[in-house]
């Protein structure tokens, strides 16, 4: 079979996502890639979490975008995983429409920077992207929320490689990783961090950022050449 | 026995009402209908939910409202479900106190369509009705309330085939959908389509409406007859 | 033993608290009535939910406030008890520090009658006590917060036969009821009232109040002589 | 080995804090301290609480801040642990991201003593630090941050023996305690407290402040030479 072991973790992947609690009944989808083999592979659509197995996980080509030995149809959200994977260095992706990221997103504002618990894994804001123009929602419509996401991190300047995780507005976050299980770990803590900048907007709007400085003290201690973090300095 | 098959079905939709978490006690109440036979089945009044059993669930008449084949009293909002089941054309009927939505109708205030997690699944703004009067109140009071529904979704134009569901003003949340399951599953997503509506008026009240064109992508592309969502492509 | 069998009744409403999830660590108490012994039933101080045992629930005269037949020392909260017991008629009384109930107490705020999930239980606003003055802190704390509470409802003219709860300025609630069990639901009713109303006190706080009648309807349909709620009409 | 005793209290506590559910992945920390010893004992840097052992926790010197006995790495936070032990008198200490009291260090927000939940525990407001500078952050960051803390509370002229806990600003609470355990209660009432306290701000910015004799009377009953609460009267 295609892309078996792919398969297997993408499969324990979307049962893991399923456990964190941040979906709600068929929403929500986490997709792995093998880029040697020029393959992604996703949730099927719209099969509720408790009927998936590693064999109907659908393997899609990162090429043409059509599906590979399988009867069943991908995640309707394919195509903007595909041109995520097509534009971001990563290993896996998901899809939530988790509470407090969600309700961000329908609010048109990014999950802002405010502390250390946030830059501990991203290193600046979350972003939120432009709504999608009429023509954009007609044709391809999954595809052009994949393209605004990655307009989105061009024109803000933002490196995917350093924050990896968006907002789309009036739908909800994406989020991705080294692989698939590193992804849904963004997903969880930006419903964490959502959650932290939705009370702060309420209590304090006006409250100072935390200093560059102090953002790249955080990110950097667990991310970069010098981080110490953790038992495995390089 | 009467409807039988209904009650057995009726009993285990209560059930999963109760293991949803969005009834408080002895709150809430799920009915469903053989529109052939002429009955709809409801739970009894005021009984806890671990004291149910497919015997104990009430048949009433659709056509005289009276009690058929049961010595137990059915819900006090029995008449409110008659009334909407005889104008619009549904399967089955939750009603909860669930804190947001509930939360909403006290506010009177409508749950917003601000995003594609609402339009998944409704397609524009759950209403609020306006308040009842006196008279209203007086006399035939669960009946009004149904009534109220009713003249809330034609006063504003709203097509009760694809928004199935309402918040009465200070009073609480009714659901329906294909059947007893499908109007459980509209009032689980209204709770949390309210709970992330809440957020966004206080973080963002005035943040612009997804455009209506986003809107009936998401909702006709699992509800339309071009719906291409899950599965089974029509 | 001295009233074994409140001892045991009691010991289980404290357990049944706990479990409620509305107590942190050792907050909070449960205690009864036998008013034809002269006897109240209480928790004894600072002992966790899972030391209690039935011989330790202490029983205390009502006349003179004093411990009878327990070498242990009961809730410092006993005098508040005790001043409940004497002018209220109620067979059980509660105590908790629950969390959203507790923040209007501090607020100063009382929980607003928005709706029928109220009403149902409460006919009217659970109100707020005045702050107690120095005198009254210094010296017999705990029984003028009972009488506080006394002078709360005497002032407002509210009836503690028809609004069973109340909370203390900046400290939190106690509920009454027909005895212990009674008690424990206008507890966990209360914090789900408090929530939905501080939900409306933030996304409207001008909403309009539900018509007296409306109140009047559901507390009646549930309380009065001619109640129809439920299988045992009278 | 060295601390043994120290190293299963300190190993116990960690997998205490990881219950109480105030943590998310490996954020977080207990240690404890051995004063005649000269060791605190904390978690190893980054290592998942499912993995933990007694042999793994790391002791440190309160002296050099060196690593005694283990060749793991202590949690990256040690030497904001060893500032504190140097200039407070305590036995434990915690540090988590918990949500609500991070949301009010992320608004450089104090929790307000606005009741007797907060004064059962802490005598006064729990104060949150001032942002560290460049050169702080720069070097010895984490020195830095027990210096701050130590420095906020002399200037305050807040005694750390009856507020055992502080919020660092755009970071996240420390708590500490008698031991290791009662460091992690004051971690969980403070997030409850930070709960409170926030819907407080909310629904009534301008409440006024409960009396000082009243958080001295919560205080003191619990805590004083004169204290009554509980089975054990000095």
């Amino acid at each position: 079979m295609v892309a078996s072991d792919l398969r297997e973790r993408v499969y324990r992947a979307n049962l893991a996502l399923a456990a964190t609690g941040l979906v709600h009944g068929t929403f929500g989808n986490v997709s792995g890639v093998d880029r040697e083999a020029g393959l992604l592979v996703i949730k099927p659509s719209g099969v509720p979490y408790d009927e998936l197995s590693p064999e109907r996980m659908v393997p899609v080509s990162l090429d043409s975008g059509r599906v590979v030995d399988s009867p069943l149809r991908p995640s309707s959200d394919t195509p903007t995983h595909l041109e995520l994977y097509r534009a971001f260095a990563c290993g896996g992706i998901v899809h939530t429409h988790s509470e407090s990221a969600t309700a961000l997103a329908q609010a048109r504002l990014p999950v802002r920077c405010m502390g250390t618990t946030h830059a501990d894994y991203f290193r600046g804001d979350v972003p939120v992207t432009r709504a999608l123009g009429p023509d954009e929602v007609e044709t391809d419509y999954e595809r052009h929320t994949g393209l605004v996401i990655v307009e989105t991190f061009r024109d803000l300047g933002v490196s995917a490689d350093e924050v990896r995780a968006v907002l789309v507005a009036n739908h909800g976050p994406f989020t991705w990783g080294e692989d698939e299980f590193d992804a849904i770990e963004h997903a969880r803590v930006l419903e964490l961090l959502a959650r932290m900048d939705i009370t702060g907007r309420l209590v304090a709007p006006d409250a100072p950022r935390p200093a560059g400085y102090l953002v790249d003290k955080h990110y950097l201690r667990k991310h970069g050449a010098q981080a110490y973090y953790g038992q495995h300095r390089t």
